[in-house]
């Protein structure tokens, strides 16, 4: 047995709580409630590269909806060429998720869309006064904040995107339709594999509606460590080299340690891990059993559970293009330095 | 006077032909017919960013449909930060010109889409054969294409976007309610920029249904040397130093010449000229004016002219979502150098 590094303090869970059809509702906090007129402003924010100094990086340059909701990279690319740290999570039922960000630093959706727009290595915009100042330039922006929120502000820009990304869930993936009754949605592999995910203890940690962990109160994360037991891969892929939440806290109780990801629509959001080092799922999933469960996986046991991965795969709702509002006869990012 | 730079070898044209609504057909090659498959195709892979070599830049991140057709910098950016030359002009109504590019080097839209994914400095994939091979490796694309062509190929990825770019065509602006009969379309001052327009010689060039001059054989283009004549703007704007179609044709009779652009949409595709260094639909009227026909207009003259060429933005086509097809379990651009 290989050296414990943290002790796991779970208990198992039965297979009734651990694996729970997604949701048709969201959380909604108190002070943003949904409208048609936020979510469309939403829109039209999320997709819109003005948010970023030089006019080429919009949210969904990075958190691609018409894809799986992450930009298929490593990390990812900000203005000027940029690499960022860590690999972009995917928008698709981020909605559901009890904190954001891989270390859980921003408590709700409102508080994590405040951070890219203003970061110099993703959109590099220098303060929330000059987003704000370049929103409101756009006519058709001020008029929009100004009839649902009473007026244009960074909060209300992120109130406005969180609004939208409310509305990114997938439902009804062949896992969803199985568990609701329909013995047809998934094949013998992957029921195979949905048990196999059970046994080895998979679900310690990827459980729930989202497969991300129990249910939290909004703003409290549930975290664990990884790589949790030591193996060839933590040097292999670098997997400690960036302390995860301790860079947020500066307790050393938090190194290595990580927001549990969904596992919902994974099979479209290679490649893996916060640093993205790892390009398929077939190795992620041994991986994973390595380093988290101390548990070698044959290929065999691997494509089953990679089955059983590719049922979370959820329906993504049609979704009308949004139209960016502009200032007639006039550039906005041609005249920004 | 000021020196002619070239003589203008144009007949005047009435009211009746120079202004005319934009019809409601587009022109389509033979050998690329349309149909609801193509086009779907081809506005996956026009917004799938993985038509670039790190995966940053789609068609549409430079020519974006969710605004004005282009992407409101001087010169567009490609990967890894590098400037384009010269200013992306809109994909909208682009399937009515009957050359494309500034200097009118592609004669359809095909031809027009196999540019950019293979310039080093725009979307930087080094051969027809790598982006053959990175779109035959997702099986959604392979699918498409063997139903819709028989093969995936280079050529056919060009034909899908080409079909997709037919349907961006924006009808019904103000001015074409105008034309039509309806009087109230445009406002008296718009009327009056409309006549000014006219008299002053603009519909010497910008006339016919796109407002790029007289109708032309598809593949033929309508150009003029621009700047005309000699003013303190062709410093000041660097407005000659780029050769223009010359630089296509190494004909000296060439130097400066630029395919005439449409006007539709103006108000929505600044900033202006072929290396879009002027940043209001204002100034460009005036420099216009003084570049192509030694004419100085007072503001209201300008302001008149602006608000007949705002009369010129048309209905944007509510358009759904593209879903890009991906591999399950796998990234593309994460494995690819």
């Amino acid at each position: 047995m290989k050296k414990l590094i943290l002790a796991l303090a779970i208990l198992a869970t039965s297979t009734a709580q651990a694996l729970e059809p997604i949701p048709n509702i969201v959380p909604v906090p108190a002070d943003n409630p949904m409208s048609a007129a936020k979510i469309e402003l939403g829109k039209q924010l999320y997709f819109d590269p003005r948010l970023s100094l030089d006019g080429t990086v919009s949210c969904n340059s990075c958190h691609n909806v018409m894809a799986g909701g992450a930009d298929d990279r490593p990390t990812s690319v900000g203005i000027n060429g940029q690499r960022g740290g860590r690999n972009a999570p995917t928008v698709w039922n981020a909605a559901l998720l009890s904190v954001q960000f891989w270390d859980g630093r921003a408590a709700t959706l409102e508080d994590q869309a405040k951070g890219p727009p203003l970061n110099p290595i993703e959109m590099g915009m220098p303060s929330e006064q000059a987003v704000e100042e370049r929103l409101s330039s756009i006519p058709g922006y001020k008029t929009q904040f100004d009839a649902i929120f009473g007026q244009l502000s960074y909060d209300n820009m992120a109130k406005a995107i969180a609004a939208y990304e409310r509305t990114l869930v997938t439902v009804n993936s062949p896992f969803d339709r199985y568990v609701n009754g329909d013995n047809m949605a998934m094949s013998d592999q992957a029921v195979k594999g949905m048990a196999r995910f059970e046994k080895i203890g998979c679900t310690n940690c990827h459980s729930g509606i989202n497969f991300a962990g129990p249910e939290m109160t909004m703003g409290e994360g549930f975290y664990q460590k990884f790589p949790l037991f030591e193996s060839k891969y933590t040097r292999q892929y670098n997997l400690d080299e960036d302390k995860g939440r301790y860079e947020v806290t500066k307790d050393s109780a938090d190194t290595n340690t990580w927001r549990v990801p969904s596992l919902r629509n994974i099979a479209v959001t290679a490649p893996y891990f916060h640093n993205g080092v790892v390009k398929t799922l077939n190795e992620t999933v041994q991986v994973m059993a390595v380093t988290q469960l101390d548990v070698t996986l044959s290929e065999s046991e691997i494509e089953e559970i990679v089955a059983f991965l590719n049922t979370l795969t959820g329906e993504f709702p049609v979704q009308t293009m949004p139209r960016l509002p502009g200032i007639a006869g006039e550039s906005l990012v041609g005249s920004i330095k």
